[in-house]
């Protein structure tokens, strides 16, 4: 080794960096992070060649056999339907018609599915004993078998026959002959029975546009129920024919007219999805409030939040008005919609405005002795009410309280303990606590968040009560432009965790399929790719913005509350920044660490070329970018972010320098780097880098001279740290 | 010069070429093009200090006076309203901050302007003194001055400050310093009081959300008249009350509710646009007569197409059932659209169906001599009920014809000599030809096809007959996904053409600020650019596309009919082919040709320098190109031209060489390039190379040794050619 050649890289590029002003070393952080980072190694069930075969379906099937051959795509392709399928399979089997044109150019010779398209000679044949019903619990299995001339879908129901559309429509491949279908065998039925997305339209409004192509989606996905918030504290988001008032007062003009609703119910349907209505009671309550203050537990008047957070007003549980007024509501959404379930949420209820009423506080006594107590009798007679209409409720998991009915169903957003609880006292329970995707955490943060983790200890009895989850989206930091990026592509990730086996988790593996899945997706109108695009043009106020796209890459905004914990945010914010434009997964980022990742456990010659180059062109972007941030204001927050990616580029240049004379860097040098680490590490534009601790690993690398760090040196910031 | 090194150049590109095979010379092929694309050249009425500005105003107001100075943007930025605006102007001055919070990324204080928000120290203050009519003819001019503390836009009427907030709007400015306002003293009005788009829902149907994203590109240009195309032989696309069975068995589904339609009129009306509706008759009218064959004038059954063009089935003239049918119609979508105009069409009725039917023989004996009359017949007794119902008819140029009610207007689709016919016979009238723009010429195409051309022998009364124009959107080879590609930005064009004085119309400023604009437009939700992404990266089957966007940068469509003259095409074509990604504008083929215009013309170091290094690009882009194309399937079509762009950057490159050795490059080596522009032109997948004109201008350059071409070698296939 020559260490004043590495030392001279240093000197070269950092002049007067005084190292003794440094307080923190840069190993100090780095062994903190480690002990943090450190992921579980988990045994993982799919054997190796079926995951270097290419196949890119998510969610995983639950039995996959490959064989040798392809079925060519070509215009002849056509779908036969044999036995007893309804309408719905008809119609996705018209819809695969033409999504397989849009994804080939290939203009097929059947244009649609309808009854009387029987025989056995079609390319794809599907076998189906009956149309099945639209419900939790119904049979989803199928069996899919290509060969090298057809292919064969058999299930015993419709929605059977909907996922299996969905597989084969995945397995479409191509290469320089043609676009084809290659030999399997897959035999497939869910985990859990409800796989669940939760859009929050009452923060922010989403039209019925951004609803139905979310279905799409979710149907893809192979997700079966959508649960839509539709009312709090900012917006009342459907319009009631018995109190029209309820939206002429409270939604600012924007929620979903009866007959939009019903288009959205009759679209879910159509694509074996459950439509679940969350009304939050009695607190989340302000935009009831607005046009009925007098079921309010403290005086008016109320006026619809621009703001998120903040107190929550509650209906009063004294009041019989109040369950008259409800019971009406009711027994109006209940025949509305067909799904068995009523959402009456009963989250984040202070109790403050009902220890403040007198009123209320004489109605308690004696026999009611507290808040919790109060709101579970509030509950208990809401779902008396929702029971005599037919359904039964689900609520937040506050509302597991002593004398809950056995028939409502918890979902369980603050963690698994309420789930566990609820499955154990006899109540069917839902997670969502870990995939709330508006959080933007990496999509392995939601992946690995197993509702029921091997080695749980949970009774038989108590498992079958876990139906499954909910990704959830909060509407406080979107609008119709950005939501689809908040949503995708980590909501299949989560619903590969619910519907294929527990032992599917290799997250690098999944990553692959779902930057697959993500591009398919883009076919079905979901924007998240190219709304971008469009948010990095407005940014920079032109066309070219690869050099932007370059930092968005290895950027994600900060995680969980942070960003709405700023107070910034009101229901008018243009939410249109760069951290608007970033997302969860900062893919050139994940991509980075996971080649350092290999590469200082097992040094070799073809990483450490694409680390380098790697590094070598976030240098070489840096003049570009800045001048490009220079010019545009909205961008100038972002300028650390861009200062930091050069500085660490060359930091890191400099540790592969010294790695490769295979003797240990100096650790005055790496003292030096310990500001530009902390610098890095800093948020900007409401973003973090997510490549810092991977630079930093190649710097400790450097320190042992390169030897092999040993397994424990794996993940950091990009795997769902911080 | 060297002309061994020119010809060494030639021979180590293209072994083996056999020049003597090659019939018509490159020099042919030139003289021809450049005889037939010599563009006219006319006065232009914009001081060149005003088109440096930087100001990319579009339409170009009627005057313009820049002075030094800005109005900078800051979140205190608020808008006032004095006088009598109307709930219209409330709206769009609120609409106006959302849209300047997300150009910015500035949080505004003011969220919405509402009566109340009066006062003269607001930055933006708006003097108004009337609402003002939704009405062709109302006074749309306002002034605008912006001064470095405020701004203050004047007009008589809400229409006029519609316009100039959308002025407003396009004055904003970026520099490092922050977003800015010029200084600037603007009076406008339009030229043309009628300038609208007529988009084809019956084709292909458009939902809700797409129409209601072009009229927010129409306002942003201030068009004014919104003209749907709601049936043909395709589908019917409005609910009827009266005659549901239109929309139950003309329509596959697709269709607008009364609640749908009655969203846009709202919408369009906010906006200051006018909904025209057009149900086409007699003929184009498969759709009405799938549910109502007694009406036809042969016998039914009658099915919807699924392709285009054919025969055109007609109503039955002679049948007094379809007046009662067409009067009870007429009378109802009278009520429902608010608009003083039904458009009935008229267009392309053969004839034939009459001629072959007896009892319509008969009918028109003794007084109804021609097909012509009776169809002149027919219109009258529909403008006769229409009249009744208290609006007027608009029709396309065939229905005029003798005896026509003096208050019909006639829409010009098959050229000018009808319009100014039918505005020298009294009627009003509106120009379409040459605005239609699915047959993706490009934008200088429309844009410079005046209704009204300087030296137009057109009476002061006639002249004053022609209302404007409007840009046609068929729905024939068209779908959600890329409707907006075919409208935006050339319907800029259009509008500017119809609303800035006749002497705005240097094309290549004009086509800087299309790009600008084209931009804006992005922020409204238009998808022209992103979809293009989106249809790119789903033909590649990847995420990295930028070599196939250089090739689709220097393609468009074939031009006119030629790709629906093929035939190939359904109403469940996949329409996502490169065609179908690629635009009627290319702009590095447009630029590219007027580096190369000058260079000819005035050669120059930095043009050539320009010049030289696109081609490297183009050829150096060719690897990739080729290897990203061999992969794709539905990308194989396109390899010829990936193949030409190779080739041709080649010749360009020798040809540049030759000239720089200011000697006359070899007649032989030109003669052996000839082949190489004979396969440039053939037309692949659906597209054409929109460069070969311009390298063939560098070959020729060559062959004078460099000399300028003078003034006639302009133009060409990139500016509306072939």
């Amino acid at each position: 080794m020559e260490p004043d050649a590495c030392a001279g890289w240093i000197a070269l590029q950092q002049p007067g960096r005084e190292a003794e002003k440094v307080g923190r070393s840069v190993l100090m952080v780095l062994a903190l992070a480690l002990a943090l980072a450190a992921a579980p190694a988990l045994a993982d069930g799919v054997p190796g060649p079926l995951k270097q075969s290419g196949l890119t379906l998510m969610p995983w099937p639950a039995h996959v056999r490959l064989r040798e051959g392809r079925l060519a795509l070509a215009k002849q392709f056509d779908i036969a339907v044999t036995g007893h399928p309804g309408q719905r399979v008809y119609d996705a089997a018209s819809r695969l018609l033409q999504h397989l044109q849009r994804r080939t150019g290939i203009a097929f010779r059947q244009h649609a599915v309808a009854a009387g398209s029987e025989g056995e000679q079609a390319v794809l044949v599907i076998k189906v004993r009956r149309p099945g019903v639209l419900r939790i619990g119904e049979d989803e299995s199928y069996r899919l078998k290509v060969d090298s001339r057809h292919a064969v879908l058999t299930a015993e129901d419709g929605l059977g026959v909907l996922h299996g559309l969905q597989t084969f429509a995945q397995l479409l491949q191509a290469d320089s002959s043609g676009y084809y279908f290659p030999t399997v065998d897959i035999r497939d039925q869910p985990r859990f029975q409800w796989r669940g997305l939760m859009i929050d339209v009452a923060r922010h409004f989403e039209p019925v546009d951004v609803i139905e192509r979310n279905l799409r989606g979710m149907a893809a996905v192979k997700m079966n129920v959508l649960h839509l918030h539709l009312s709090d504290n900012q917006g009342f988001r459907i319009q009631s024919n018995v109190f029209p008032e309820l939206t002429e007062l409270g939604s600012r003009g924007q929620y979903y007219t009866q007959a939009e609703i019903k288009q959205i119910i009759r679209y879910a349907d159509d694509r074996g999805i459950l439509v679940v209505p969350e009304f939050d009671l009695p607190s989340h309550a302000v935009s009831w409030l607005v046009s009925h203050p007098e079921l309010a537990s403290a005086p008016g008047p109320y006026h619809l939040y621009t703001r998120f957070g903040g107190k929550n007003p509650a209906f009063d549980p004294g009041n019989p008005e109040t369950y008259r007024f409800l019971g009406r509501f009711f027994k109006e959404m209940a025949a509305l919609f067909p799904a068995p379930y009523i959402h009456i949420g009963g989250d984040e209820n202070s109790g403050r405005q009902w220890d403040n009423n007198p009123t209320i506080q004489a109605y308690m006594q004696p026999a009611i002795t507290s808040d919790t107590a109060l709101q579970a009798q509030f509950i208990q007679k809401l779902a008396g009410m929702i029971d005599a209409d037919g359904k039964r409720i689900i609520g937040w998991d506050e509302i597991l309280q002593p004398g809950l009915e056995k028939g409502a169903i918890i979902q369980s957003w603050r963690g698994k303990d309420s789930l566990y609880q609820a499955a154990r006292e006899g109540h069917r329970a839902i997670l969502s606590n870990g995939y709330y995707l508006d959080l933007l955490y990496p999509a392995s943060h939601a992946y690995l968040n197993d509702p029921i983790p091997p080695g749980t200890h949970l009774e038989r009895a108590a498992r079958r009560n876990i139906l499954g989850g909910e990704a959830e989206v909060g509407g406080d930091l979107v609008r119709p432009a950005t939501i689809d990026s908040r949503i995708w592509p980590n909501a299949a990730a989560v619903a590969e965790r619910l519907w294929s086996p527990q032992d599917v988790r290799d997250v690098a593996w999944m990553d692959q399929r779902l930057r697959a899945v993500n591009l398919e997706l883009e076919e079905l109108g979901l924007t998240q790719i190219r709304n971008q695009g469009m948010l990095l043009r407005q940014l920079a106020g032109q066309y070219e913005v690869e050099p932007l796209r370059v930092l968005v890459d290895v950027i994600s905004p900060v995680r969980g509350y942070q960003r709405m914990a700023s107070g910034d945010y009101t229901i008018y914010s243009p939410l249109a920044s760069i951290a608007d434009a970033a997302t969860a997964n900062p893919w050139a980022a994940i991509r980075f660490n996971e080649w350092v990742n290999r590469f200082v456990q097992h040094p070799d010659a073809d990483t450490e070329e694409r680390i380098r180059t790697q590094l070598e062109q976030w240098l070489a972007n840096g003049p570009a970018l800045e001048a490009l941030l220079e010019r545009s204001p909205a961008l100038h927050p972002a300028r650390p972010l861009a200062q930091s990616l050069v500085t660490l580029s060359k930091v890191g240049l400099q540790a592969l320098d010294c790695i490769d004379q295979k003797q240990p860097a100096p650790r005055a040098w790496a003292r030096q780097t310990t500001t530009d680490f902390l610098q890095a590490r800093e948020p900007a534009a409401a973003t973090k880098l997510r490549m810092v601790d991977a630079v930093e690993r190649l710097v400790v690398a450097a320190l042992k001279g390169g030897r092999p760090a040993g397994a424990d040196a794996t993940s950091g910031e990009e795997r769902g740290g911080g």
